[in-house]
Parts: structure tokens; C-alpha cells; sequence
């Protein structure tokens, strides 16, 4: 290589190591990754980052698949973000492992930061992380972990914005859905609480309902909705919403004149429903807020962790309340 | 840490990078592993890859976001499925990056297998990847690519399928929804040639509908409706099948009546829908078979790039067409 691009085997390597210790001209480093490229040069991130003592590898959660339309498009505008200011940014499952040991297994790959999302991590693994060489730990979720900065995502202020809306309507007798997936009570369980609260020291009351993502289970759940006296619904999110609204159709109950329905996430699907659904409309941070907060932690590892409250939730009326 | 387990040093060096060379008892191990536990240490997984000159490192293409539920679970049961093999999956987004380029990024990384998805990856980006150690690059839709393997993802079948079905339906003038949204092209040009291969010599007529997934975009669509004269659609998917038939019922067209619709997906979205929407339900290979595939192809480099057809599609018909 240094022959084809004229110039000595030592100037090759600072070149490609991104030395920053030794002066080389703009010219010799385009001529030396011209070379590079035509002998087909790939260097090796792991090598590259044993050298440097850190990587520019930036660990974040793979999109969970029951989390929804909107969550997904977050992380994948953070992903786009994050690569814009030259992270190699990397999604990490969290398949069979969890907490602590799933720390471990991303601790191996040496990020540069690591991203966590709602999954029991707790200061042991941060502790682990950080002593790997992670600069930032961040966690995006409804609680905040020691030593890791936190964007606390209330997801109790859309379950009480859902529930101060259908008491304001004029309900009284509140079902609230919590979906029997797994991975999904980490955003069911603060929702729940949220209504709770919204109605604490009222004179509704508050009926859990259990309901599976299937025609059958929507069906059983609809079949003893006179039995329930129910008089509104916090249907979880805007498919859940559609799965119950329909199977109420079915039994001949209606939205909203005798029980009142309201989604969450504005999903273009609650547009286009008869009655139009209403929904709460769920505001994420944007992937370029994000991506900076954690480009800032890395250039700055010694601050002391940051907590964000990063989540909006606001009622969208439609006609199903 | 050789203290803690009562070994020597040399003995805590083989069990933790996992030398074969020498024998070391079981409970020496356990001893070893434990101490290491204790004492937080995390192996580096470069510096262990550069020693073993190949990682366990699978890439796979992160979900791309416009790609829908059905391909989304697929990504998803095959990592889990890696994961069960003792590999370590990440995935990897090519924003930003394209073809060979996407391949150098990849490459740095030294994965042992690479998996890819659509877009664009040739001869080049194959030999890259393979020069850089990766023992099996597996394509995954509608084309192969020199060198790898291929699974073959033949969307066309899922066009042919439909076109058939509605020409079988007794529609002669059929429409053929092309989403306009970035990053669908290969999923929706072999879906239309299908189409096109199914109406082949006989007496029917195709019609492209550009649509984006917006309910202008629809509502736009519907109000030329009448003048297009079309009496059946191929919607594309189920979510643009919903899009396309409210913006219809919108404008008084009834359906099956005066237009037939068939998506594809087999969401359970189409059975929540009134009329129920006919679709092509979409068989996509097993995550684990394809891990098993992935695995072969590491464990034995040498054998020559294998070609599989992996998609089944079949028509449910339901009220809709």
C-alpha cells in the first residue's frame, strides 16, 4: 500500500490510525486512503479501538417488537442521528438475557455508551459498563437507574391525561386495558397507575381488564361487558382500541353513547375507525435531542448523570369519547 | 483474580480465553469463572476476536421501519434463534450507506456471518466482507447476489397470487397500489410484476396507483375513482388495503360491489374490517431454520453459495374481493 500510494510504511499506518500525534498533509492522507480503497483495506474496528483505549460503538436497544409503530420510528430516528455525528451505532437484543447480566454481555463489545430502555439494569451493571470503558450509560425509560444519566418517560402522564379526559366526559365506571403480552408491562403498569391517580379522591371507580391481542380474547372480554357496567374504556394504545371497539360492535354496544373509548399513540389507524377513535397523543424526544445528550456524555464522562422528563401526553378528541 | 481462585496466573489466562491447547480440569474452570464473576471482570470481545481470528459477531440488517409487523417478527425470531446458537447478534442499520460502502462499515467489525437484506449489495461488497473474515454472507430478497447465499424472498408470488385472484373473481380492470414511501421499492416492483404476470394474455387491463400511506394521499385517489373504472385493486398491503377502503366508503364506492380489494400481510387488522378484507398471507421461513442455515454455512466456509426459495403465499379470501 505504501508503495501504490508513494509514500513510506510508517506514514500508512498514522494515517489509518487517525494518529493525531505526527503532522501529515491533506494530499499524502488522500493519497494513502485512495490506495486503501483500491487494494480493498478494511480496518479492523476492534483493533482500532484497542488502540485508541475507546470506540465510537454506541449500544442501543433493538425495537421490541410488540413496543408499536411509534416507538420504533423513535429509535430509528435516534439510530440515523447518532450515525450523523459519526457513531457506529449498533442495536443490541436483549434476547434471554436480562439486567445486570445482559450488561455484561454488551460491557464485551467496549461502547463507547450504551443506551438501555426499561429492562431491570440496575447499578451493578452501570458499575460494569462504566468500568469497561462505557463513557455514558443512558437509560430511556419509565425509572432511572444509579450512575446512568435517565430520560424518564412518564408513561403514568398518558394513562392520566386518558383518565382525567373520560372523568371530565362525564364517566364514572372506568375499565382501564392492560394487555397480557409479555415486554409490555413496563409501559401497561405506569399507564394503570396513571389513571388511578387521575381518579384518586373521585367518585369513579377503576376496573382492570385483562385482554390478550386476538379476536377471541376481545370477544370473551366484550361478551360480559353488560355484566361489567362499564361506562368507558382506556383501551392501552390505539390497537387495542380497534381489537375492543370492534368486538363491542359486534355485541351490540356503542361507542361512545354507552361506553366511552379512548386509544394512545395517534396512530393513523384511530383516524380512519367509525366513530373516529380518540386517542392521547404521545410526544417522544427527538432522535437529534438524544443523540446530542449522549454525544455530550461521551465528551464529558466526568458530569454527573442528568435527569429528563421527555414525554408528552396530550388528549386528541375524536368522536369514541 | 488467580489469587482469589488459588490457580496460577497462567491457568486464569487459558480458562478465560478459552485455550484448547491446554488441559484444565472442570472444577479448575468453575474456580476460574467464578473468581472472574466475583470480580467483575468482562472479556473484551475484540481483543478475544483478534486472538481466535473469527468471532461469534452475526450481523443482520436491522428492521428497516416502512417494512411492517409481519417481516419485523421475522427479523426477530431469527436473532432469538442466533442467540440460542451461541451467537452474538447486532444489528446493524445502512443508513446512510449503500452497497459495497455499507459492506466496508460492516467488515470493520469482522463478523462471521453477515446477513443482508434488499439493497443493493454486489460481488464486491461480498468479497470485501469474505476478505475480512466473515465465513458466510447470506442474502435474504427477491434477487441473489455472486458469492453469497441466497434466500431467495420472491414477492413476486405474492403479486401473481393476487392478480390471479381477482381475475379468477370474474375483474378484468385492475388497479395495482405502488406505495410511494422510500425504502418499499423492493418489496412493491416484484409485487406489481407479478401482477402483471398473472394478467399476462389474457383480457384484463393493469393500472398503477401511486399512494402514499396518508389520508390525503387516499382521499385523492378516491374522488378519481370513477373516472379510473377500475372494478378490483391489489392494495399493495393490509395497512394500505384499510388506508384505501375507507377513503372508497368515503366516496361511496362499495366494495366488493363496485371495486374488489385484496391486500397482503395477513394482518389481523384486514379480519377487524367490514367488509373483512381478503389478503395474501405471506409465509416467510422459520427464524430457526434459518439460524441452522447461517450456522452450517460458518462451520463449513467452503461450500459453494446454496439458493433457496423461502416465500409462500396464499390467497385468503374473504369479503372483500
Amino acid at each position: 500500500m505504501a508503495r501504490l500510494a508513494g509514500v513510506s510504511r510508517a506514514t500508512v499506518s498514522y494515517v489509518l490510525n487517525n494518529t493525531s500525534a505526527v503532522r501529515i498533509s491533506e494530499p499524502t492522507r488522500r493519497r494513502v486512503h485512495e490506495a486503501a480503497k483500491e487494494l480493498g483495506y478494511v480496518p479492523h474496528a476492534a483493533a482500532r479501538s484497542l488502540r485508541a483505549g475507546h470506540s465510537r460503538l454506541v449500544l442501543m436497544p433493538a425495537p421490541s417488537f410488540p413496543a408499536g409503530p411509534l416507538y420504533s420510528r423513535f429509535l430509528g430516528d435516534l439510530q440515523l442521528a447518532l450515525g450523523r455525528l459519526d457513531y457506529t451505532v449498533v442495536q443490541h437484543g436483549s434476547i434471554g438475557l436480562h439486567g445486570d447480566e445482559a450488561a455484561r454481555a454488551w460491557a464485551e463489545l467496549r461502547p463507547v455508551a450504551v443506551l438501555v430502555s426499561g429492562s431491570g439494569l440496575g447499578p451493578k451493571g452501570v458499575t460494569v459498563l462504566k468500568r469497561s470503558g462505557a463513557r455514558a450509560v443512558v437509560s430511556l425509560g419509565p425509572d432511572s437507574v444509579e450512575g446512568a444519566h435517565a430520560l424518564l418517560m412518564d408513561y403514568e402522564a398518558v394513562g392520566h391525561s386518558a383518565g382525567r379526559h373520560l372523568y371530565d366526559r362525564g364517566r364514572r365506571r372506568i375499565g382501564v386495558v392492560v394487555p397480557q403480552e409479555c415486554g409490555l408491562e413496563s409501559f401497561s403498569a405506569p399507564r394503570l397507575e396513571g389513571v388511578r391517580r387521575a381518579l384518586h379522591g373521585t367518585d369513579a371507580t377503576l376496573t382492570e381488564l385483562p385482554l390478550a391481542y386476538t379476536e377471541e380474547s376481545a370477544a370473551r372480554l366484550a361478551a360480559r361487558w353488560r355484566d361489567l357496567g362499564l361506562d368507558a374504556v382506556f383501551a392501552y394504545n390505539d390497537e387495542y382500541a380497534m381489537l375492543l371497539m370492534r368486538a363491542l360492535a359486534d355485541e351490540g354496544v356503542r361507542v361512545p353513547a354507552d361506553t366511552a373509548v379512548i386509544g394512545a399513540d395517534d396512530l393513523m389507524l384511530g383516524r380512519l375507525l367509525r366513530p373516529r377513535l380518540s386517542t392521547v397523543h404521545i410526544e417522544l424526544p427527538s432522535g437529534r435531542d438524544l443523540a446530542e445528550l449522549v454525544d455530550r456524555a461521551v465528551r464529558d464522562p466526568g458530569t454527573a448523570p442528568e435527569t429528563h422528563k421527555v414525554l408528552g401526553a396530550t388528549v386528541v378528541h375524536r368522536e369514541s369519547s
